[in-house]
């Protein structure tokens, strides 16, 4: 049985790689592609590399009908996102990639974002997107919020250690290694290849980056008390894939031994053997999630480094991931790709 | 129905690809996988990126068995991959990535490769991998001799317009931009990322190539008169893909409509709308070949650019297209995946 | 003796590139920068590399005082130029890198750039700034018109050729491959690094990129008759660097001899032993020129390949060098820096 | 007054940014370039970028003089080093780039190298070469050891925090990135532009890397008891630059002040306005360490980033400025090249 799909924003990379992925998914057919400032243009204009499918013409989201659509994903910009989905029929059921039902408090969301939340309601009906921590109310959610794509990547690394008490909550370190494409297909000077080849730098250094939010609710949630992680991201001269260096204080073995229990039946979610750790060479355009333990020289310290595709794994591999859940189709279904390498 | 193939040479990057690309076909299974230097290890140890996968373990070629495999493809260095095809058990077909079957005459073997070739009777036997040209010939094969992934670029862009006969034989400039990964995983000091990123700079300036010996064969049979183009290559900061820009002298329109022709039911094989051309960004990790025309500014003169990834349309992906067809297959089986893109 | 100058358009790449160049300059002193949509900051909030120095804050171009300032570096874009420089006053030189001066035919200027030109008198006073064919007049020039980067590159090959009448002037193909810093710091899409990393495609195929009126203009004069070559530039993922690979047919040993005679004296073009050539690689960051010619296959074909830094000898190592004629100061000073490797 | 200088391992990457350093200083001159593997030929076959310079052919050490050598460069491997200098003339006075003389404690050289130093007497006599703090024993040294390129760049951090008691000893994570050409020419794969580019991880994760050796007994000294970091390198696709971030618990404003206040009068470090920190974008191919300092939103914490290119003040800048030290030469002689950008 196929069903029917549409991609709110579709001419951002995001969107891109939700048509890469579903161009092989057996069960999906995407009926309808927005992409306000490039409505009327085709996707291989737009896209050239999706040249070779099928696919509708990019039209305004006024313009899209919505009748056949079982599935909305969403990968407009933040307060966007919210009044679109607002207006979106009953029937369809959503996966939104974009910031704005990360956060389930509204003031949250007013202190990272800068402005007040303009649809309350549906905040409360949204359930967070991180797959394998929330599977059950995925499953029949009518609308999903996208994890932000460092947030998934620090979490998959802390959950765990958070849930099971092994770790000092007050003293975790952060240092992300983050992927260009990450940034969006905005036009800025930082971003231009000339300026960010041969570079590397920190940004949002001091804990001012959003997805601080995302830790900070996930982590005091779990731990049942406040729990404010440092995080200091930076940007590395690659196109796709986040490196997350963690710095916890415990035992190492334990911690290892609770990240791979945590583990063991994930389908996308690898543990390594112990001592070993990723690069994000080995999960490029995919969505897998390898996590590394090693112990530090000084006792009682643990270095845990994941690595994932900010781009799959990180936003629309995980949307199509729960979007399978939502389906009821087999969770892995189209997303089993391989990473390529080299 | 499942077929059993084997990989030799599959620690190599033709090696990974394949195996890449196997992972998610529906109708193979790989029950073998050689490694000389790396005998023992699984495919998770050399290439960290399968580790997902269910392997079979490393074997040197010695300790392989060949019983239950139907098809064997051989990524194994050129002047080995004779010795060893030559021994393997009658009941195999062959799909060989290495250049010693590419050249029909023995003595154009001798004069590019430098050595007398081992198999010659083995060669008799062998077909021409480049499958949108030899797909008759190729179902029935037992050995099929995958192409030079230079000169699979290059005749994509040549074959039509010399069989039409609308360009001018003794004027044909092919200048081609290589991503790093078709020199494979060779310990040299100008393939660090130290000396090559940031470079680019030709090689086997002059028309010593010997995916030459591959363009002098095939035109020269179609023409039925020796063609010889000038062929440069060169070298650019980049892991896949391969770009061909050749200059011919004919009619821009006449040869547009060759080539749309010529193309005009092939799955992997696009020719851009006339003035278009095709990035090396827009066909990696794919399968697909996109083709661009262009008239210059001097009447009668036209550049014909073309783009495809070596690694996949340029050897491992042309290897599985030939063995689907081999196996009666469809043509296009496991091989639809998309670009990546960014 | 210390020569006051001033940069205007300091906040572009070639603007940057003189600044690095003239801070390590025994005799030039800049007291003066503009950029008109950055007026008000220091350079290094605009340029944090040039943080040591001791700079003038950047200006308008109408704050800015010229009474005490020898020579004016103009990099504005073009059309801008024209008229900024009109109004110049007398006693200041001018040494401008933008495309405004450097077709001697109003008409010209038009058929490539689109519009009229807004200083034809001026235009008739400027010198074409290709130092090494044009250094007498440059020495006594007012206003020196520094060449394109492309175009530079491709007469390093070309001029001696044609003034020797080596080579066929209806056959010959430059080929090039340019780094992106050449594109200036424009915000867009194909030079985000996502876009551009791991890509290389062609640019203004078909003979349509401005820099072919300064060769039409160069190689017909020296010809004594039109010439129009064929020329497709291409951008490949590197910050700094052309590569222009030029196919010309005349004898390959004749050729090696015009271009060694040619530039036997000169300090900054080096002529590689014959079947050598170059890499963008060694001559980055500096104001050399490599040139390589190499035999082709073909008998009475060759390839000459030539590497030059776009943005110092291409365009601010080239202005320096004027400037250093224009002043009476040794040609080369300030300008011997070694390439930077790896 | 001209000094003369040679070169041992001239072929290695520090070897050759040496030359281009004293390239364009005005005192120094090469009268000697050693490499033994390559012995015979000229720079300009081992590093074309070097090609414009008067240089010696390269010598194997044994065939070198030292008649008229003052200063004697050693880019050789560690191990090597040790022997070869052991048997130097007495006049000749040596800055060693390798990790030889570094350690001052044989005992600490045997844990980290792995083998017993074969030089102790010799030891006794180095001076640790971190500039901005050995400058007085640097000036009469005979022999000076050149700091690991990590090293420096924590050091240029931490030293004057933990001489100030400004920071808790015991939480001090410095999670570094480095760039490739730290690795030196070394043919390994990882080290291939194919398996670099687009890729990042981390190595000698868990307090492995030699030089934790140096962190801990120049901590350790500063201090008055011993102090042992947390030290994580990352490798990262680009060529030159490390980026030191470095987490620390203590008040922004004092750990700032007690920067500013250590590095005041230094020509080449340079600390940042508060909230402000470094890319390696921004030093590349100078002699520069930009340090930025930002406090964390937890109170008391703060993170310092140092960013430097490990050739240049990582290795051959400071190199460079020790021998002009040694020699009485102003220190900055030759080294206040601008960074390269972009």
């Amino acid at each position: 049985m196929t069903h029917n799909v549409a991609i709110l924003g579709a001419s951002g990379y995001t969107g891109a790689e939700l048509v890469r992925l579903i161009a092989t998914h057996p069960s999906l057919q995407i009926v309808g592609l927005s992409g306000n400032s490039k409505a009327g243009m085709t996707m291989a204009e737009v896209f050239p590399h999706l040249r070779h499918l099928d696919l509708p013409r990019l039209t305004t989201i006024e313009d899209m009908s919505f009748d056949d659509v079982e599935i909305v994903f969403c990968g407009l910009p933040h307060a966007t996102s919210q009044r679109v989905i607002a207006e979106l029929p009953d029937h369809v059921r959503i996966v939104d990639m974009s910031a704005d039902f990360r956060l389930r408090d509204p003031a949250d969301y007013e202190k990272w974002y800068g402005k007040p939340h303009a649809a309350p309601e549906l905040q409360k009906t949204a359930v967070y997107g991180l797959t394998e921590f929330y599977r059950d109310q995925i499953k029949t959610a009518r609308l999903v919020a996208g994890t932000g794509c460092n947030a998934a990547t620090g979490q998959y690394v802390l959950r765990p250690l958070i849930a099971a008490g092994v770790i000092d909550l007050d003293q975790i370190v952060l240092d992300l290694k983050a992927a260009v494409s990450g940034a969006g297909r905005a036009l800025k000077e930082n971003l231009l290849h000339a300026e960010l080849s041969e570079g590397a730098h920190g940004y949002a250094v001091g804990g001012t980056h959003r997805h601080l939010g995302e830790f900070d609710q996930e982590f005091s949630l779990l731990a049942g008390r406040p729990v404010n992680i440092q995080f200091t991201p930076h940007l590395i001269p690659a196109n796709r894939g986040i490196l997350a260096t963690t710095y916890v204080q415990g035992d190492p073995t334990v911690i290892y031994d609770t990240l791979t229990a945590a583990y063991a039946g994930e389908p996308f979610i690898k543990v390594l053997p112990m001592g070993e750790h990723p690069s994000i060479k080995h999960i490029r355009a995919s969505n897998f999630c390898h996590i590394g333990v090693v112990a530090d020289r000084v006792p009682g310290r643990a270095i845990v480094i994941a690595a994932l595709d900010n781009l799959t794994k990180g936003s629309s591999g995980q949307a199509l991931q729960n979007a399978n859940l939502m389906l009821g189709l087999p969770e892995t279904e189209g997303l089993m790709l391989a990473p390529v390498f080299p």
